[in-house]
């Protein structure tokens, strides 16, 4: 993990489950980023409760209240970023931040509930890469390494295998349709390709912005990957999950440390593992 | 295209383009529908006098007012077409009705934009597949046919093959984000994958909410597929297009009648050759 050593590294929904903890194992690095920003919705809210008294023990960690589907505040955290970046880039975004909502079958799938999950792990992320892309462009410009990396520019979305139109992940017992159209994690056991469905088709949005990224800004040298967590035991992943918040983002952060250019544009498991689209 | 025998179809969008030949030469075969009903926005607007030109000239159409993105418009067009149908079902709902939005490179799209071809794109088509369901299920029950088929109970979603995550059709030339979001056709020569590139997540999208209409209605043996129709000189297409839309709407119906379950989830051009996701 120690191949990993961006400057700076902004997580969104850094609060609890895999964004937490991304942001306590790059603060316990060896060679930390110099500036860790947290970003969440509420920081004064009970839930951000965690994310503060890790705050409290890292100097490198710095709060940023956002809310990742409102114009105005990604305008003042891009301010705040840039202020204590001091004329420096932006390394590493990792687009964590998502939500999902309970529903039953396609059949009877709410509109708002596909337009609100489509507009915050979709249209969210794709706005918080604008808000920060000169940032990012500036610290591919000023770096003096060749190619591609995590250290040098890069825009990690958090992704989800169930947004694989070829594989259909965890299809039989997670029925529910908005759950599955967020970008996390779902519920369930494997299951096979069969019965009631719902769509997914948030996630595979999701995995066709990361993929217009890597077209879009391959040029500035910045590297864009989707990635699938695996199914974590969070408070979203539930019990059943497969394993804990602590390897997947252990293998994620080794999993980034050697990303470069000829990644740009793939969708990878927490593992390194090419997933289909 | 004989061999595509529905007793009753409803195309949206059916006042220009696509979805009005569709409706032509529907009407002029000769075992033609007895019911072809034939949405569009606004049936008394400047627009919808060709469609009406038609109507008048054969009884088998009938036109009905229908906004895809308006639950109360849907509901009362479900309401007529019901009247209409007097206890048969809809054999076959082609979702044709779609928009796009010019805007320029990722960096510059509008999330306002994002969201709105989202809505018009793939949550109307979610949303009509829902409304009309009960009279597609009653058109499967009650067909003495065995197996899938496009005359006896299918849902059509036109599709572009500008919504393949593998192969980015049509790249570089055609970079205005809202234009390749949509499921719309893109005005461009091929072009390479590079260069600035633009969102086309609402296409995967819709080729996603197919695929898993296809696992939720399997059971009531309800066939659907995402077709795309080639790049078609029709006002969006632009007169750069490759293929006239009465070819490639002969191409489609022909298609169509040759569908059976085992085609049920793909994604096809006009031509029946399957599209990577």
């Amino acid at each position: 993990m120690e191949a990993l050593n961006p400057h700076s590294v902004l997580v969104t929904g850094s609060n609890r489950g895999i964004g937490l903890e991304l942001v306590k194992q790059l603060a316990r690095k060896s060679n930390p980023p110099e500036w860790i920003f947290a970003t969440c919705r509420d920081p004064e809210g009970p839930h951000a409760q965690d994310l503060k008294n890790l705050a409290a023990k890292y100097k490198e960690i710095v709060i940023i209240p956002l809310n990742i589907t409102d114009p105005s505040s990604i305008r003042s955290a891009v301010t705040m970023v840039t202020e204590k970046l001091s004329g420096t880039g932006l390394n590493l975004l990792i687009n964590n931040a998502g939500i999902s909502k309970f529903s039953a079958k396609l059949e009877f799938e709410a509109p708002e509930d596909m337009a609100e999950v489509y507009k915050t792990n979709v249209i969210g992320p794709m706005m918080i890469s604008q808000a920060f892309l000169p940032l990012l462009r500036k610290a591919s410009e000023e770096s003096s390494e060749k190619g591609m990396s995590c250290s040098k520019a890069s825009i990690v979305n958090m992704s989800s295998h169930a947004g694989s139109i070829t594989d259909v992940y965890l299809w039989e017992l997670a029925q529910v349709a908005s759950y599955r159209c967020s970008k996390t994690r779902p519920r369930n056991h494997k299951g096979t390709t069969k019965n009631q469905g719902s769509p997914k088709s948030n996630v595979a949005a999701l995995n066709m912005l990361t993929r217009c990224q890597s077209l879009a800004f391959s040029e500035v040298e910045i590297l864009c990957v989707a990635v699938h967590p695996g199914w974590v035991q969070t408070t979203m992943g539930g019990s059943m999950a497969e394993i804990t918040v602590d390897s997947s983002v252990q293998a994620i952060l080794n999993l980034l440390a050697h990303l470069s250019e000829k990644d740009s544009g793939a969708f990878l498991n927490w593992e390194g593992k090419i997933l289909p689209w």
